[in-house]
């Protein structure tokens, strides 16, 4: 079979690839100790970039090599995820991270010793390969998990494909694992801003009340934590497309977690920070002080417990809960004893989240930063 | 605001829910202590219906009384989802059972007693709910969860927009949690059969390739156990446009649980049965003894432990694993000791199980019942 040139950003990454197995070659026909050096990924190496607003990966490198007992079978794992990621590159295909597991996994011949024994031996290589190549999964033509759903006014071409967003019935565009440029293009879009809202139900709740219509706008769910391709998609849409991101998550520490995440990056996935982070959202509800604003009934709330309070006086130290508005906000749930879901807003009606939330808070600029 | 009369089979269910209503209303005025009978959906209850081949619900049912302390609660319960639910068709609106937990929560005035305490209380007054008025959730304006894509040559009408599933890239159609009738209509469909995976990750592979194409069929994935939507589609599916239905999972008990779901219907919800079950379903596979059949290297087959040895000894006395092929499987599994996924046939060749594996197994019809 002829080997198939991968199209766009891939390309790249498979040159990468290339200088990567060329290095190795390269030290072992000088007789030298085959060596790889690697982005250390833990706490110790991350810190909060205040000028881009993003959780970055440091300077620290650790190296992987092969005339070490230590690092040996890590080293074979690291250039067989690459030699197998170039394989399927050239076949013109993508695959998951679980089959890229099975297609690895045999018996190195004369040995009782398996290349890989499971997925969580291969799961940390491939994301230490993204590291080393600066490069994304996806470009490595693998795919990640993938969930949530869009409606609004943008057309999509995926795969050829056009995919108008607007005429997508009850379920919405699925979000694909993979929506890198050479996938997805976006082909008109005359949204004005992006709502990304943290739940699967308040989404169908919008979408039935077409909100989106509306208010001229798209909304996204990533079904909570959003997935990477999720992540990915509001980063490339306020890039590209300049609009605005407002994110509606429960008023508690996993909600806001979810902001931060998507506004900020991840620690875990530091290193692509400033390809799945989107600095400029706004986060726009709940909070626990809309339960005055808004009359919103005490008893739908939830009380605190030992684990909400010490998460809370975390995120009160973290760095990106700094600005008054979210430090006045963190104050005030633990003042006030209680949590709430976006739900909570139903004992207010149905309808309720669309005619009445939603809109006074974009109308009012009332979001926090 | 006017009363919005409901669409097409819901007209039906919001006049029993009115005559539910009725009925105690009458009681009350012959100052008689108000009662509603229920079906039982205990396992006591339960039967495998040998000529229908669904997992059913028996004609025994209980009574709840308002006069009853024991029952109380769950009558005011169920009265307040019943209307909650007119209340919801009458707006032309539908919601999220998590939605409706919120909506019903109050403290009754003048006592500390709220009406529901969290949404272990209501979801099973919905289902009785739904036993009670032999009806769908779904016709109750209710949405439950949802997962799973299709792809392949079908064009469906979903509240009047129009998706050419043969042309949605690479996400596919996403299922909505409502394709009852009234929401989803099949307007062309031209595929000869159904496959429906388990898993994702095998769905974006047969995407990819394209193997609808080649093979002129559906795909669908519920992405582990369908949700009750992807079941009922497939049921539509079967039923309206009598396509075979073929279901690829794991070679596990939990992915032989899911094909028995898909065609049985469930315990849990045995009063849909004949809604969500499609008894015509063939299963394509995976087995254990596809290992030899396919020369599957034994490496990436998983040792059975103790609670695999313990479900596969029970599911070899159910009824519907009592034809000759899946005792044969079953106790195979049992002798060699192994279980595997449908990932290992990625040890063939990424493309092994759209290329060979399938087409192979849809030709010799080599299928269990």
């Amino acid at each position: 079979m002829p080997e198939k040139k991968p199209k766009g950003d891939s390309r790249e990454t498979e040159k990468k690839l290339v200088n990567l197995g060329n290095e190795v070659a390269e030290q072992i026909n000088k007789l030298k100790n085959p060596d790889v050096t690697i982005p250390v990924r833990a706490l110790s190496n991350i810190f909060f970039d205040e000028k881009s607003g993003l959780v970055k990966l440091g300077q620290k490198v650790s190296h992987r090599t092969y005339m070490n007992v230590a690092h040996t079978r890590k080293f074979m794992q690291s250039l067989m995820v690459a030699a197998e990621c170039k394989k399927i590159m050239n076949q013109g295909v993508s695959t998951s991270i679980r089959d890229l597991y099975y297609a690895l996994k045999r018996t190195i011949p004369g040995t009782q010793e398996n290349t890989v024994e499971d997925q969580s031996e291969s799961d940390p290589v491939i994301e230490d390969l993204e590291a080393t190549l600066n490069t994304l999964r996806e470009k490595l033509h693998l795919k990640a998990d993938r969930k949530g759903y869009v409606v609004g006014p943008i057309v999509i071409r995926d795969t050829g494909d056009r995919i108008d967003c607007s005429k997508m019935g009850s379920s919405g565009w699925a979000i694909p694992s993979n929506v890198e440029e050479e996938m997805i293009k976006f082909e008109k879009c005359t949204a004005d801003f992006i709502l990304v809202v943290e739940k699967d139900a308040i989404w169908q709740r919008l979408n039935e009340d077409k909100f989106w219509k509306k208010h001229n706008c798209l909304i996204l769910t990533g079904k909570g934590q959003p997935a990477r391709g999720c992540r990915r998609l509001i980063n490339r849409l306020h890039k590209e497309l300049k609009l605005p991101v407002y994110v509606c998550c429960d008023a508690d520490g996993w909600g806001m977690y979810i902001y931060s995440v998507i506004k900020q990056g991840s620690i875990n996935l530091s290193f692509l920070s400033d390809r799945l982070g989107t600095p400029a959202a706004k986060y726009i509800g709940l909070t626990t002080q809309d339960v005055e604003k808004f009359n919103i009934p005490k008893n739908v709330t939830i009380k605190l417990n030992k684990g909400d309070i010490k998460r809370v006086n975390e995120m009160l130290k973290y760095v990106w809960f700094k600005p008054k508005e979210w430090q006045e906000e963190l104050k005030n749930m633990l003042q006030v004893g209680y949590k709430l879901e976006l739900e909570a807003l139903s004992a207010k009606g149905i309808k309720f989240i669309s005619e009445t939330y939603l809109p006074q808070k974009i109308q009012e600029k009332d979001f926090l930063p």
